[in-house]
């Protein structure tokens, strides 16, 4: 009998497609950086800022390299393909040195303060390879922030002789994989640091990251699952379905999927913001569009909505940051209260008047989800907040007064979804699968030049794997510094969807169409045996975005 | 760039393995039926019922039949693999005479009823094959059930010249089927009708019919789904995943789901029902298995729960059933109640004791769900309760208890999942793209003999297809009484999980080490292009059951 991980077992085998210039003894060409963008950044980063921007191309020289014993971690929520930068790290430190070796930190950056990992050796990288998960060596959420955790990290790196550290993260690990770079170079440890930008939610990228590892897979995964529900409702010709997407802030998830699939309506969070629009203009877009379908007995659809598209609706912004304020600053009387409209009522009463409306005006699980499911700092779980329930509900109240003032005369038969861990661990397409891979083995070589303070890049993404681009930038030319908690800190910068970009642009060119006729598109489960034409592609964001 | 349709337009073009004896001019063996089960069914059946058991073997005599005109129903929820049952029928009737022709009803059976479909040539054929969906012809709920239906089905096939029917459904559907086959013989018309068996439920099944269509697949899709989970479980170690499951009644989706990706904790309705636990049992039991994890610092794992469970809990049945009486008898009052408190304690005081006490300990939100969500007869819509979301409350009140009894001393971040609309129209497995066309091909031959009443069959499915055993047995040999609205009625008997059948023990020997160790399996997705053993394997429910 098959056994169920038999695809699995297969894909163990899979050799990841990689760049020449990875093949033979890769040699680092370095260029100036650009122009500085920010002297502030600048001066919080005088060890690591003005570093070159790193290539790697193919050599015939051998290159001679000291032994490296390199530490990693895989730092907040997985992505399909960090098991493969293993690989791609442990291949890429063998090849620098056969006696170099890899340790592991178990659960994220807790497991450097508290210098609990396990070696990673041939055998167990074998057992991995082109594995979804972070199951190897577990993730978290903790952050290395502060100088204490800084001198904890390095304390431990040099107990354990490391002479380098991988932190694979999004915006915010890196960030701090940053910041513990320029720390250990200004107490004099000679421990280096790269990071390797991942996250489903693809907002980590810029001129030389041309996508985080894991959107591909993630992306696609749910493309699958909306191609399905497309066509489920496309068959029975009944329902409304109201689909939720993972993606903290940025809308790349959902606008991906859209082009993927071409459902009826797609929000974007960031065309809502820049619009300004009210939770009621977007209800009656939907409802209007609802309508129109019914007319010509199209009683159906799909309609995808970002996970963090309620913080950029401006009224519910600021309506929860208000909430986050009375909730810290009436907490004592708050609890006191012993009924939930008891709740609700106190809350209402030191709002702000538009806030106080709006918050009554929300359907009653929702207020309830605003004021309950709250993180240990005391704010609003945004993506706990069940956005597709609220939307089904005040549309079906739009459409009963439509109904009433005779300009709705149809069904409205809705269904919700939430698309989010199905995707983060999900086995590597073969892109990600290539691309973590070539990200592992490029760290590698980052830390043989001796860099610290870098993050890994590939370039060329659209192009066949051989021709890709391994190299590096230091990570603080990525940085931006902002407000947090009264400071300017500095962070690697967020990437929102762009308005003018070409992929936000063919999503505005084609939704009316979407919207009147259905045109919906069934990608289907990501492949891994068949045509390279279906098996090796990538995203439609990165094929419009990348340089050609 | 890549169409995101570029798999289907390259699966368009499978031909889907089929039995060696469709190759060639199939003859039909007649065996003796087994000796009636039931003397009662038979008399309702007077022409249909003493019919020969069907198989089709390979046979180089070239077969001479008339031209067939055939229409074609799909009827009720879909599943994957609809188009290649036509793809099949088509390709079997052009087989039996060049000039056969293929009428498709639109939207379930109301299209045979209203005679709205359109015809089915070979160019709109080719675009459907291997696709996933009911989208060609479209399905529908709508039931052939009573006599003037049956009149009008008629009228309406001998207006289209129609010879033969293929009523594509489940088992309220193929017992229809066959009311109509035997009504038309009592009218003395010649119409032939034939039944396909489809449900991703996987409870039409019986001596002859392994499987039905779809389940396969949706299960495989589930089963993807539910394997990323588990990884994303084990790699952040901190969340305990509720999965809802799609499936009616019986629990053979969950119990397949299970075999495949091996999650802490499985329920299985049948199981519940036979031993008549209460809620609380439930409660106890998952509360129990995660405090026993929280122990091993195991604060995270998976639980399946099937749609139909809440009526397989023997005390949440009498509760049903009970709502269902006082919600039409006392609807007018219940309607006039304005508030939710006040119609719950209408509710509430019109109950038996028993089920009083049970639905004021409900979760608010539940107890709503139980008198809102009505159907158009007025009974609860079972698969609209949240009932994932009713025991991660229900589990985190008893964690709470115990951790104030210092029984449990763990954290709960629960999240809650529904699969169902993600899998009912994907696109179909190797085995059901072949299993469907294969009926699809059989229902052909079947109206080629001139048989009526019969439900197409391909026997030995778990060998390869080259050698599966296309042929039929009359539907009302699948049938029992059953007392219906004070009547009784024959009907296609519903299969549940068999308690001691090979695959519900299989899960009984291994669940405790599931729930205790962490043994989750990861299938992937549904692969078509690669090694046999992952593209066409079948689910480990058929590997257990089928006949060897």
């Amino acid at each position: 009998m098959t056994h169920p991980n038999a695809l699995e077992a297969a894909r163990c085998g899979y050799i990841p497609k990689h760049p020449a210039s990875l093949h033979e003894n890769a040699v680092a060409v370095r260029s100036d950086p650009p122009t500085a963008s920010s002297e502030d950044v600048r001066d919080l980063f005088p060890h690591t800022f003005d570093l070159p921007t790193i290539a790697f191309e193919a050599s015939r020289t051998p290159m001679v390299s000291r032994v490296h014993r390199v530490g990693v971690i895989l730092s907040g929520g997985p992505a399909p393909g960090g098991h493969n930068v293993i690989a791609g790290l442990y291949d890429g430190l063998k090849r620098i040195h056969p006696e170099s070796t890899l340790f592991g930190f178990l659960n994220g950056p807790a497991g450097l303060l508290k210098d609990c990992g396990r070696e990673i050796d041939g055998p167990t990288v074998d057992r991995y390879r082109n594995t979804g998960g972070f199951d190897l060596i577990g993730s978290g959420r903790t952050k290395l922030e502060s100088e204490a955790d800084y001198r904890t990290a390095i304390e431990t790196a040099r107990a354990r002789k490391l002479t380098g550290l991988v932190v694979v993260g999004g915006d915010d690990s890196n960030t701090n994989a940053c910041l513990l770079a320029e720390f250990a170079r200004t107490v004099h440890s000679s421990l280096e640091v790269v990071g390797v930008p991942k996250t489903i939610d693809g907002d980590m990228k810029g001129a030389s990251i041309e996508t985080s590892f894991g959107f591909d897979t993630a992306s696609k995964v749910y493309s699958e699952l909306i191609g399905n529900i497309n066509r489920d409702a496309l068959s029975v010709r009944k329902y409304w379905h109201f689909i939720k997407l993972m993606g903290r802030s940025a809308s790349h998830i959902a606008l991906e999927c859209a082009l993927q699939t071409q459902p009826t309506i797609t929000l974007i969070s960031e065309e809502i913001a820049a619009r300004a629009l009210t939770l009621n203009d977007l209800v009656d877009h939907i409802a209007g569009i609802i309508a129109l379908r019914s007319n010509a007995n199209q009683d159906f659809g799909t309609v995808l909505i970002p996970e963090g598209l309620i913080e950029f609706i401006p009224e519910m912004r600021r309506l929860i940051a208000e909430l986050n304020e009375v909730l810290v600053t009436g907490w004592q009387e708050f609890s006191a209260l012993e009924t939930l409209p008891h709740k609700r009522e106190y809350i209402a009463g030191c709002l702000s008047p538009e806030s106080a409306g709006l918050y009554r005006n929300l359907p009653r699980e929702i207020a309830n989800q605003l004021i309950l499911d709250r993180d240990p700092h005391g704010n609003v779980q945004v993506a706990k907040i069940d956005i597709q329930r609220l939307f089904i509900e005040l549309v079906g109240h739009r459409l009963h007064e439509m109904r009433e003032a005779n300009s709705y005369n149809g069904t409205f038969s809705p269904h919700d979804h939430y698309l989010g861990y199905e995707g983060r661990c999900a086995s590597p397409s073969n892109f990600d699968a290539d691309y973590t891979y070539t990200l592992g083995f490029t760290a590698a070589l980052l830390l043989r030049e001796g860099l610290t303070g870098y993050v890994a890049t590939v370039g060329r993404l659209t192009r066949p794997a051989a021709e890709w681009l391994p190299g590096g930038i230091p990570l603080s030319r990525m940085m931006n510094l902002e407000r947090r908690h009264g400071h300017d800190v500095p962070v690697v910068r967020k990437w929102l969807v762009d308005l003018n970009g070409p992929a936000f642009k063919r999503l505005e060119a084609n939704r009316d169409l979407w919207a009147k006729e259905t045109r919906f598109a069934f990608p289907g489960p990501v492949q891994y045996f068949g045509p390279s034409e279906i098996c090796d592609r990538t995203t439609i964001t990165l094929q419009l975005e990348a340089p050609v």
